[in-house]
């Protein structure tokens, strides 16, 4: 028998709730025990929910009750949720959460706790929604030394480029189409400047290399300077524009997180996700690569990721099973994004092949319908950024539009 | 202190020995304790091998060791491999295999004396590769009711297929391709004619849906007969012609697991899996879709498989935490596909359109160029398989293609 405790009933701690019942025997099966919501934490009633009798509104009540020895945590944001999470753990209860900021913000902390405790800290919903991608790199691929992890990690920018791609709307248009179908929200800088992508490529990072990386330590840009222009030149090179979170392993033996758009090859399956559903691809020293595609958001997907987890945790109760990293202090572990190298599709006005051949010279030429006389679009060799950016300077023009590409 | 024993040393027991000291710092890190190969079991010698001393030739001295508690089964087959693993597991000594042949005929058994002696049986390996997908369904979709699990799952064919996509050859040329580049084996019949995606499809069934499908129950077709023909009608069509594993839950409470050849539709991203790539969609109440992709086969991919499962078995030490499925004793749970329902792509010659709609109404027709006089290519709306069959004598003509298509 356990009793769980869920912080927050919203769409992602109500679906949770609402899973638990809906598959309950399948649930606990898995578990090997019977499960039962015990508490709800909201500030607000719900007195026309079936579930308003669970629902209170001071933490204390579970800290307080032994009984408890689940937390799900869906209320999202570092505040209070870091409080409630650290005061879980730090009375033996596991915790669940679905909340990304909480976990790049706080994660080395947490699970740290957790270990201490002997309980566990697990996020599988934090990173791509439904999609398993926590447990899978953590247990699956344990046996492979990480080199990379890339991925769409963000599904409102995803549905907004996928707009722009297959029915040449203008970022402003697909942003409008999103926010009036839900999927994007009234504010909707934390997902077009890149910074919910960021807070999971830092989770992943955290994961798949062992510190501790933090959000502000991440170059991150994001979509709103994407043009038609620039997708149509994507097309002419042979793929697609996609916002992508990236870590790679260097050989200075320093990593390189980053959150950009990115021009994605038609070869590359990543090229082809589209609409809001995400998708993560590993490279690792043993496998090659694997992909994890999936619902990136969503009531029930998410819900899935928590109450799995919930289950995990039921069925280690008493034993610590969840990963730590080291939070380095420092994060000089990273390199600087300028310093590295990459391949850059840029598109000047103003500019003449020559001088772009005589600044980059071996450069791939791109064209488009109707570009405008002295509109020069190419794509570099590999180089440092900061190389890419001199030379630049040295060819003139206007630069309106500079784009990496991501290596397989 | 974990000592391993590794029955065969061929490709993937070769990979298996080979990554463990090749990434021993992060295996031992990942299962908290150290971790060597005891013994490698061979009926050959290796005087030449770094691990020459640890070749012995008789399962006993493995068997009576009481030091040894992790086994990898490499070697293939179901004897003397279903001997050796049983005795094995009796012992208490938990066993990670790559064997699909063994798990898709005995699993059911293994498992139940896994959990009898408090020791696990992992088979992560055993289908795609290095694609986690066993323990993600085990447990990262553990609150989900499983819908359909539907995926490419042997590479072989699948290079084939591409190579007949791609540059349009015929199957007996891309056979042969495939043969000179090691894809396939001299006697390609496991490969072409779907049963080593048939031990697969079994294993996903039984792991889904937990009764355990024995491979004789499972109607299998390969691709021997898909022609350039067909490969034109899908891209008609918008799709492309994959063999499929898949297994779904019915309505009337049956499953109906299948391994043919399918019309797959461009907007799903099975379509585009290519080479000797596999991937498989799982489809859950809760999580809508999600989809796994990577290498299925090939000595470091299959090997990475294994030593998480032996990681993961060192971890468990003295718990057993592998799934169990039942044997149902008979299979009655399985429907016959000819009475289930499916939308079918038709290739007719000497029949004409007309009677094609009189027999089957609302149908939808394909073009290709260059098309001979009296062929006709269609595709059906759903109806049960037995119907479609019954229509087509109606028709009359002759039968020169008939692919289903796949639900997405």
């Amino acid at each position: 028998m356990a009793k769980v405790a869920v912080l927050g009933f919203g769409v992602v701690g109500g679906g949770t709730v609402e899973l638990i019942y809906k598959n309950k025997e399948k649930i606990e099966k898995s578990a090997g025990k019977s499960i039962d919501v015990k508490y709800i934490l909201d500030l607000r009633d719900f007195p026309d929910s079936p579930f308003a009798d669970k629902v209170v509104h001071d933490i204390n009540v579970i800290l307080n009750d032994d009984e408890v020895t689940l937390v799900a945590e869906c209320m999202g944001g570092v505040n209070p949720a870091y409080d409630f999470v650290k005061g879980c753990l730090e009375r033996g209860k596991s915790v669940a959460t679905s909340n990304k900021e909480l976990v790049a913000q706080k994660g080395a902390e947490l699970l740290k706790i957790a270990k201490e405790k002997n309980c566990n800290f697990f996020f599988e919903a934090s990173v791509g929604g439904a999609i398993p991608i926590i447990r899978p790199m953590h247990q699956c691929l344990a046996a492979n030394e990480i080199t990379s992890v890339s991925g769409i990690l963000n599904g409102t920018t995803n549905f907004i480029l996928t707009k722009m791609i297959n029915e040449n709307m203008k970022f402003d248009d697909a942003l409008k189409m999103a926010q009036q179908l839900g999927y994007a929200e009234a504010d909707p800088t934390a997902d077009v400047e890149g910074l919910d992508a960021c807070r999971k490529i830092c989770i992943l990072s955290s994961l798949a290399f062992g510190k501790h990386v933090y959000p502000d330590s991440v170059h991150t840009e994001g979509i709103t300077k994407i043009t038609p222009e620039d997708i149509e030149y994507a097309e002419n090179w042979g793929g697609s524009v996609k916002l992508i979170g990236t870590v790679k392993k260097l050989d200075n033996g320093k990593i390189l997180p980053l959150v950009a758009p990115h021009f994605v090859c038609s070869e590359n399956p990543i090229s082809s996700v589209s609409d809001v559903f995400n998708a993560v691809m590993v490279c690792g020293d043993a496998i090659d690569r694997a992909m994890f595609y999936g619902r990136g958001a969503g009531k029930f997907p998410t819900a899935s990721a928590v109450v799995a987890d919930i289950i995990d945790a039921a069925k280690a109760d008493g034993t610590s099973i969840s990963q730590v990293w080291e939070d380095a202090g420092t994060q000089d572990f990273i390199d600087d994004y300028s310093n590295c190298r990459t391949r850059m599709y840029i598109r000047l006005s103003g500019a003449d092949k020559s001088a772009v051949e005589k600044a980059f010279e071996d450069v791939e030429f791109l064209a488009r319908e109707n570009a405008p006389s002295g509109e020069v679009a190419f794509v570099t060799n590999e180089m440092r950024e900061c190389d890419i950016d001199e030379k630049l300077s040295a060819v003139g023009g206007e630069v309106l539009g500079k784009i990496r590409l991501l290596e397989v």
